[in-house]
């Protein structure tokens, strides 16, 4: 017996008849005589709709209203996960970001949690109930509704399971667990039955897309094991952990890809001096994420560096760059479109420098140019051509043997 | 240059479009230089949409929860509105109700205004900015989202008025303004110049379905003027206030009609004392509102008492009745389905007793046989077959010559 922290996404819990499906599922955590928190999505495409009626009635609607329009979506769904709970005899009371004591900074759509009031909800596990918490919410120190950004209701329930210092937080989703690559792309894809918080933290913010890099992020510094399972398929998931010794030999543990990068390059004059930890600087508060950095100093020609942002970032990150073109100092910008970043990652990659090499020489070899390239001590990325993207990652998951792993971990 | 709360229903505010109406509305009081709270109600249909959902999922959805679901609707609509707002350059910021410290009692669905915390609203008028506020819902001591039942959005914005001694509260809606009848049924119905607020509780009460009750009985405790006037169509509507002069003379000011109305009669065996007390005492703590009762004791029959009921709450009428059987000591109940209550209403006729006569006279000619009675002072009611509502309406709208009022105050 325990408290155990089970998140259910959007795709989850997008009709009535799906929510009675996860109210089932919460039933056999409680059967088992646990202390249960749900954390729950919005309802299948509820944020796209909301978002269509904003944009009829702004071209640019102001982030705090979007965060109290947004925020609406979980609240139906914990309202109604709710009553299906009571509908089978669970006891069950309903929290909103607010209500459940995530207090966040303000800024909208995009804060971090900073703390989690945890009184409301000790009550209500304490009285023997299941508390159903809105994910992707929170509220500000004046009092303000704000959303936590994208994937931000695994964020939630990472931050709750810490604070209430659960036995482990289940990321209940559409996939079986975490696979080697995606393997709705990658034929020989294969799941993983555990992977370390690094590794899984190179592959989502790598675009493996299951799991939300601040949730393993912050599952990683309060070292609570985390779940990957199915909300459909009663199957053993992927265990998150600090160490996987049993694999630990194996070089490279997955492939990641994520489409819609796009490249920008700044061109300098004579005057580049600080300017390229301006440009960063700059971009970093207009809350541009940007990730692959390359910089060119070629003697006798004009200083450049290239970067790679989301496709989504690109207008307002050439807007915030023209707006500071005289203080940054730069004589022009281009940028190339229809990008994909491919990654290879695992945790025993820091001590086989060849890594990098044969993942070059594979790519060659399937005819795939490489654009620009980022390495860290347990990953190495590539930007592509996106249309090129399935290719690489298909090639590189057979160059690594990664779909016959469990073959040569069962030898 | 004073503050103006405007209120816009379900209707006003259906889609983008109108929504963006109501903006071009607000933006007319603030050019005038007016600081103005505007409280809406949930999107049209959307309401509804939550109830379905919610009843695919339990038949008797929790309250709390029901309150948790159908507040997401205003919410919505706060935003949207701002947000168009925001598009013709008004300041604007929006509130849910309890970030407009619209604090109400503990009881959900149907929870009343304890106090308004308007420290957040004043502030947001003292920057200059119009305040979006949404209706119908608030929060309790313990931090619960709780709504205030049917016609909500009326009573929080005259709550909000009174707490800010604002100038008037305008509830804008589909009609043009307070009329002598429903002008949808009744073929002679007239708009009224004004209106004293005991006219219009008691047309309230007998569901002329404007405005809310609650609102108008708040709005007479405070003398917080009131106007109804239209939404779309700009002139001006009728002003509720506390007395009416020129009108006073007229004896029956308007026909009140309203269906779906059930009569329950309960049996008394012998042992017929207190029970009849305990009855009502029983339906009111189970919030069941009882309107019209008649009371019958016969020498030598069993004693009975009538009462009538919304078609709605029947089913738990009879469930807290039956429940509740032996200790009301009663022998058994019926009812009778498919009735209807239309009423007349003026302040005048309290010192003509001829009125009821006329009424039933006039319903006696038309064929319409009368069911159950209730008079008070400046009404009277009757019940009479649910398909002989319009036709008795109208008998009567004639009867007390109300399409022609204008032309008698002319001369």
């Amino acid at each position: 017996m325990g408290t155990y922290v089970m998140k259910f996404g959007g795709t989850s819990v997008a009709t009535p008849a799906l929510i009675q499906n996860v109210a089932k599922r919460v039933l056999c955590e409680t059967e088992c005589g646990n202390k249960v928190v749900v954390v729950v999505s919005a309802m299948g495409k509820t944020t796209d709709q909301l978002v269509s009626m904003a944009k009829e009635l702004s071209e640019a609607p102001s982030k705090r209203e979007m965060d109290v329009l947004l925020s609406t979506g979980e609240q139906v769904t914990i309202a109604l996960l709710t009553m299906a709970l009571q509908q089978l005899k669970i006891n069950a009371m309903s929290f909103t970001g607010w209500q459940a004591g995530m207090v966040t900074e303000d800024i909208p759509s995009n804060a971090r949690i900073e703390t989690v009031d945890t009184e409301a909800l000790k009550k209500c596990l304490a009285e023997g109930k299941v508390a159903v918490v809105a994910g992707f919410q929170g509220v500000d120190r004046h009092g303000n509704i704000t959303t936590l950004g994208r994937g931000g209701s695994d964020t939630t329930a990472v931050a709750i399971a810490a604070a209430l210092e659960a036995e482990r937080c289940d990321i209940y989703t559409d996939v079986e667990g975490f696979f080697t690559s995606d393997p709705r792309h990658v034929k020989n894809a294969r799941k993983l039955d555990e992977i370390s918080f690094d590794e899984m933290l190179e592959l989502a913010h790598l675009g493996a897309g299951v799991i939300h890099p601040r949730a393993v992020e912050l599952a990683k510094n309060y070292q609570m094991p985390m779940s990957i399972r199915s909300s459909t398929i009663y199957t053993e998931g992927s265990i998150l952990k600090e160490e996987v010794q049993m694999e630990k030999d194996l070089v490279v543990r997955g492939v990641a890809f994520e489409g819609e990068i796009v490249r920008l390059t700044v061109y300098f004059g004579e005057t580049y001096n600080s300017a390229l930890a301006n440009i960063f600087t700059t971009l970093a508060k207009h809350h541009i994420n940007v990730d692959i950095i390359v910089q060119s100093v070629i003697p006798n020609a004009a200083p450049t560096v290239s970067f790679s942002v989301k496709k989504e970032q690109l207008k307002e990150a050439l807007q915030v760059l023209a707006d500071h073109q005289e203080v940054l100092g730069y004589d022009h910008i281009d940028h190339e479109l229809d990008l994909a970043k491919v990654s290879i990652v695992g945790s025993g990659m820091a001590s086989n420098p060849g890594v990098a090499a044969e993942m070059f020489d594979c790519l060659f070899r399937s005819g795939i140019p490489v654009k620009m390239v980022s390495t860290s001590e347990i990953k190495v990325s590539v930007v592509v051509p996106e249309e090129e993207m399935f290719l690489a990652a298909n090639a590189l998951h057979d160059q690594f043997e990664l779909g016959v792993m469990s073959e040569k971990l069962a030898q």
